[in-house]
């Protein structure tokens, strides 16, 4: 089967591969619907995870059933599914604690295009089948919905690390898709006011229309500064970041801080030594500024829950889509777009 | 001072008392605007809280500051400020534990119309005034805004014992003015599909127009059986319930719902001398099925926060406002609705 | 094989069946050393999860693997197990959502002797074997350690459920061996005054072995009011439910609790058709006395946790093993005892 | 009167005063007991609060009531008190949150010797008596008890922080007194594996009679090594860090840390610009470990269920008292040994 694949740091290109195998809990899909991420970018072109050689890219896509394991029940070739970024082993010590992706070792709940094949190839494998597909809904936008496989769960466990609760003030730092979705879900889950800090004018748009109160732009000024003054010097009750620097965001994220906020992670920080706290705004240690950062939850029930916004009409994520392709053969150019990032683009997508 | 008040059970009219005494922590303060609550007419009609004699009735109320004790430093003469119907002792060991509402024994954070005068009076005694008024936001309607002292954070609680997260299936039963608040709180914290339970068309059409998916009108067969017929036999992740009895509302929550869900009760059970469970449909006491009842929060934070979703446009109460009343002399007028109970009638206001 | 069974309501008796199957991720274990639990009593006279025929009793075990599936990983013939009361398919929605008890339905995570046959067989059969088996740690004695199958996790879960904080005062009602390990498990987590509610002197000595500070025999009055007096009327902070009726344990709960306090049940409640909630001492639905039950959890993760607790001394829940039989003939003698429950019985133990 | 003070940066000495003047929800106190905190170090060598002059200092004591303000209604002249270091306000917006040691801002609600007089003079000021007071029980021995003000509600809180769980593997980094009793409470809370860190043998042997199971000691190694070691290499459940440096401590903390895991830092970080975080063992921050730090929480109700602990006998603070005085007059002698820490001292008393 071909794939379209990362050949060394640096390299990408199409291959050829034999078709995975499919164990008795699996199931072998064939993507309907993908999306290229910021991630496959750092996995190539950063090395953000290290070498790998010939491994097919991609982790964001809807798809049908082909082929399904001897115990697999839920699930029968021809069935539409939503894939999740991220596919845990249920079984595993880690997941019995409550943190599926990190079953098996710290982030190995994340395994397309990291410890086996992506989506981008005529077939992908997937583990335990029943606990880690959905169904896509009827009705549902096929192409909005390969946003459920990551950027709007990631978006959204921010907001569940930063613990948004009604009224609180929130600031999203960061308003890429992932940044985006945050900013939908804080006003989901009730933030008042809601600082989206960013500068590119599409995404600012976007991110008002998602409801942001107000844009945060570094050109006018620290930004830091401008939401102390926005908040009559008291700062924000929670911050999300989605973007920015091991080095600076977290800086910037406790200092705009009440004592007992709380700041939600979810920017994959890829380069760095060390995560900077800045010790006095961070209360001497002592200020209850909890900072939690975490890998989205993967998996079919969370699937299905996110996909059920869609359907009932509180989220529309496929307004990020600003570039759609129609046929396999685009995967590079829409691979591209997100490596050169127009100033057009948000979010593209690749019908197949 | 003039005072619309109880006189005795089953019994209100217009009476003359001294004015409040303002201590050293406290502001008195003079009614702009006020709504009647269900609960008055429990009080009044039904001896909800046992006999009162000449006791002024009213705990919703946005008003303007009269006069203020000598250790007050937030407030003074001529602020426009939002009461919450709930105005604890801070310091209180249980207020210390985190529930204000209950400073000085179960419920004893309901002053107003229960231990004292209530806001009916041309003016009322507000305790520690600095961490119990809320300034009224600049550019607030008035009367929406006095949905903010019971009808909103009463709904809201609902929710927020119910624990509603992202994509759950939420039913609410009751669509009153505290129920609709709760629809309107689940919309708002990432509920997905949210069953709203009730018959009156006004309240019904409102309650879709705050986010209900669905309604649920017993006239049309069971309530539970219709829940799980919608949910594919599954039944809620959550039941807020802001309406019906101690008999019978409990057996439907706890049959509609999932193992592992939550019940948030906020509905004042007035009759009855049991609550009753289901013990099979409760998993023989081994479901996880949660149940939880509480008074609202009240103070300033709550207030401020609330106000904040109105100023930020996620909220707007002031739709439950059927009817307005200009003049304190219509106070009766309007506690009458509460008691007759219109068909067009879904909450009173009277600006003074 | 051979099988000490449920036969069919009100009879047991020894039956020969064939070995289980052993599916890819399943092993085969034959006990080392078994105890009987009030539910087999339940189960067999009382006819409590329904009729059952031929059906091998038993849920608590220490055993030898015997066989495992292909798929299993962690374990092999030879190794020494402890075996949960409950073990989920831990891939199920239920599971995922944090409620793996209830993987496929609720309770349904409980399967010996329940929905398959027990481990008073020769061999018994482990779902998902690498999720639901933990290794018995050297120098852990074997009888002591069948504990961890459902008593020690059944007591300490109610705990868990009633969130007991440093400091607080707890009362446990019940003291048979859920119960205890309920007292263990509320001293080991920061209980202050610890009331244990019973009357057998046996479980009195050993509850204040384990941490219980007050012993309330209900010949000696009304335990509720004992309770009251004993805390100044104030009444205690959280409640857990190891024993009593669904019509009468929750009232008595309910009235001595404080606002804002816990109830964590883990008796099953064999009959009746409500629990009782007394309306008024609930606080009209309004008093936050938030009431939780709830199957305790299993599966690997847990044993383990609780395993380490013995290997470091924390806990020795030996101390409850009254009676000891050396010998798989022994069983029907041992399942007496606890239909019987002679004065001097705690717990009995059969080691094979 | 007369109080032991910091004169300047690096000087103490005896000073004249006016007695404090008592407002009407106030409390004026005479200590009984008081004992010298690191953290007075800190505040006089260091600088580490800024500059004051002429400020008595101390924040430890146990107390008799001398005058009460006209709104106290629970203390009265004569009572003996138990004081806790943080006194909040409890009406502020902070306190409404859940943070009432940030009353006012960031850890403004510790006031003792650092915003006004502390405990070491002939009277102190207590602001909101009844709710920043409890009597000290009957039967407690007044030198451990002042241990409440401070050692035991910091260390406990560094294991609320971090979540302590039932059958957690945890390590306590530092076994100072704060340290210490974070041991203490870990075992109080169901730490099974308890690691204690540090070198001094008196700690040490104290940090094992409170629970330790383990002590690690730099000196025979890298902690984090020894730590990995001795759990096959998966580390931790829990990190209380109570000791180190803001630079070192949370990167060996965050290394030892499983994915999933908690810090909860009680540590006063009073040098260094940043705490640094490891990029990479944070999982790139998406490792769900999760970084709380706090001020302990004070008043009335934390001491009154931390002296539970003490009147039950689950808690003695009070084998830490290695150094005990007789008389006001060696206040200095006290302070001197907390500065210089000779071997064989842990923490000095001094009862006046």
């Amino acid at each position: 089967m071909k794939g379209f694949a990362m050949l060394g740091i640096g390299k990408v290109g199409w291959i050829e591969k034999d078709a995975p195998a499919c164990g008795p809990l699996d199931a072998l899909v064939k993507p309907l619907a993908v999306s290229p991420c910021t991630s496959d970018i750092h996995t190539v072109w950063e090395g953000a995870i290290g070498d790998r050689h010939d491994m097919i890219l991609g982790h964001e896509a809807v798809g049908e059933v082909v082929e399904v394991g001897s115990l697999v029940k839920d699930f029968k070739p021809g069935d539409k599914v939503i894939v999740p970024a991220i596919t845990p082993d249920w079984g595993a010590l880690e997941s019995q604690a409550g943190y599926s992706m990190h079953s098996g070792g710290m982030l190995a709940g994340w395994k397309f295009s990291n410890f086996k094949d992506g989506v981008f190839g005529e077939l992908f494998h997937v583990n335990e089948a029943d606990a880690n597909l959905a169904l896509l809904p009827d009705g549902l936008d096929m192409a909005a919905a390969v946003m459920l496989s990551d950027m709007v769960p990631t978006g959204f466990h921010g907001v569940e690390l930063a613990d948004v609760q009604f009224g609180d003030d929130v600031c999203v730092i960061g308003i890429g898709p992932v940044g985006l979705m945050a900013v939908a879900g804080a006003a989901l889950r009730g933030a008042s006011h809601l600082f989206a800090v960013g500068s590119r004018p599409n995404c600012a748009a976007l991110a008002r229309e998602y409801g942001a109160t107000d844009i945060i732009n570094y050109r006018e000024g620290d930004i830091v500064q401008q939401i102390l003054d926005k908040t009559h010097g008291k700062g924000v009750d929670k911050v999300v970041i989605a973007g920015g620097t091991a080095e600076d965001t977290f800086v910037q994220a406790i200092t705009m801080l009440k004592p007992g906020g709380r700041i939600g992670n979810v920017n994959y920080l890829g380069s760095g030594d060390y995560v900077r706290i800045p010790r006095v705004e961070w209360g001497c240690g002592m200020g209850h500024k909890i900072i939690a950062g975490g890998l989205m939850p993967g998996g079919r029930r969370r699937m299905e829950k996110l996909a059920s916004l869609m359907s009932t009409g509180r989220l529309d994520p496929g307004k990020m889509l600003t570039h759609r392709f129609q046929g396999f053969e685009h995967m590079e150019e829409a691979l591209m777009l997100m490596k050169d990032k127009p100033r057009d683009l948000i979010k593209p997508v690749v019908i197949i």
